[in-house]
């Protein structure tokens, strides 16, 4: 069998099977029937070995990967995912990692109702990609942009877990229990886009960004969009038990700087904050309130008493890493 | 200014400005409108340097191109193109090739109507993705299905002079007229995309697809997706006045075999073929009549005196070639 119905074998029909998709992988480009009624929401992204992840990385995790980074995005806009084109560039054609890298591109995107209908891969250095397309009701996608002073600052789950990962992943971090260490690292190597959340704050939260460059680092995106600043209180930031186990050294800097880890964060004004911990906690996903946006630019961390405190330096920055912001 | 800043400010607001675009470039995705009854048609290409691409190729024209290849696959579906996403790697980030990179996207786009509204950028080795999202009336959509016994095969344009355009810049062809050699080129480096041949096509054509990885593999995906095959008459291979030109010895290869060439390969029913001629001639693109469809699989190739003719080996042959095949 040649390297090309290799190829075509192993990347054909993944994900969900969708009634919607009139021509998938196999022409030259595919077809696919929007509802009326909705916008489309495109985002697009690569990663490349050596800057998004490790050489050698298992190719059933970065299968995964690439699609969930990209729903990540569609989550932040509280889009619901339909339909992905893959993008791969390969040194050669291996059949073990090829169907390794299906299993996972066809989990999260079967998990997510997204059935991949087009790609093209090519002979080159290891690098994945993927172009996911989503659906909202007319004029109900979240934005960056419309957060006001006094709007409450809301994070799901526990930001820092892929940063410890990642130290994890380069012997950087021992000594935690094995099944600490394997969250940890399931969080690097499996984020959870938080689709279903993103989805239960339309007409909740008045702004939405997701943190994949660190939590800071967004949320800075999110404030420049109004011209405005925010007080983020350390103590209130949630940790999950398995960073609470690792060495407190540098766990605040993996709050406040680490990326990859995919959580939405959300401005709410203050009388929605109830329904909307309610709606995302429907949708299975825990949220906590870390701060408030205020009119003055800048980002100030306080402590518990109130106290400044100077976040420690981000430990995660890759080039001109804002996604869809060009 | 960061390297962020400098990407941002070169690649945001290129394209055409359509007002369908509700949210482009700087959010965590776009959001589009598509019109009612309408079907979507999405495709996504990556060129890789040293693949698809010489090294130290003029960043304007690579731009160019990203967008024509990716264009080009709509065109052989009939859809009208609307909007683009942009992958880019690029080892640093340098103001001068940005600037020019982006003019290009920008010219490819804007002739064609395509608002590009997000993009990822990435430090790597040099390679340039477009992701590229057009419409079609429900239904609409040509197919590489559909061809029939009897069916004449069409090519627009004059396939060939590409492949004579990379081997000019190899320095494999020389002694060429300035103004013949300059047209190869731009051939290669600025192919156009047969969009509004592939527009005009639609209800008359039986099936289409594009011709990237040379004539007879390009037809060769043809025919295979309905178990036919086909006689191709080398003396109505069109050629262009610039391929007449050059030393006759790697013609026919080029012809039949060299890729990047971007045109739209059609069979059409003998009684429609008049009425597609004009069609096509109407959006200002030459068609030629090349062939006919039969029903014993693989192709023959013949002379003017019905002979068989072997064809040349292809000259060009890439990793998995199909773009959107997988």
């Amino acid at each position: 069998m040649g390297e090309f119905d290799l190829i075509r074998r192993h990347l054909t029909g993944l994900g969900a099977a969708r009634a919607d998709v009139a021509v998938g992988v196999g022409d030259d480009a595919a077809v696919v029937r929007p509802p009326p009624g909705h916008e489309l929401v495109l985002t697009t992204d690569l990663l490349l070995e050596g800057v998004h992840f490790l050489p050698g990385m298992d190719p059933e995790g970065l299968g995964w990967k690439v699609i969930a980074v990209s729903l990540s995005d569609l989550a932040a806009m509280g889009a619901e995912p339909a339909w992905a084109t893959l993008t791969l560039s390969l040194p050669g054609a291996d059949e073990a990692w090829l169907a390794a890298f299906a299993r996972g591109v066809d989990a999260c995107a079967r998990a997510h109702g997204v059935a991949v209908v087009g790609g093209d891969t090519v002979r080159g250095p290891p690098a994945a990609g993927a172009q996911l397309c989503g659906l909202v009701p007319e004029g109900a996608a979240l934005r960056r942009k419309g957060a006001r002073p006094g709007d409450m600052l809301c994070v799901t789950g526990t930001p820092g877990d892929a940063a410890a990962g990642l130290a994890l992943a380069r012997g950087e971090l021992e000594g935690l229990p094995e099944a600490h260490a394997r969250f940890l690292r399931a969080r690097l190597e499996r984020p959870a886009p938080r689709v279903g959340a993103g989805i239960a704050a339309r007409g909740l939260a008045r702004a939405a960004i997701d943190v994949s460059d660190g939590l800071l680092a967004d949320l800075g995106h999110l404030l420049e969009a109004d011209g405005l600043g925010a007080r983020v209180e350390v103590a209130a930031l949630p940790c999950s038990a398995a960073l609470a186990a690792a060495p407190p050294g540098r766990r605040l800097a993996w709050q406040l700087g680490g990326g990859d880890d995919y959580e939405l964060l959300l401005a709410v004004a203050p009388e929605r904050l109830a329904a909307l911990r309610e709606a995302v906690a429907a949708a299975g996903v825990p949220l906590a309130a870390i701060g408030r946006v205020e009119a003055a630019p800048g980002i100030r961390c306080v402590d518990a008493a109130g106290r400044a405190v100077e976040p420690p330096a981000a430990g995660w920055n890759h080039f001109a890493e804002e996604g869809d912001g060009g």
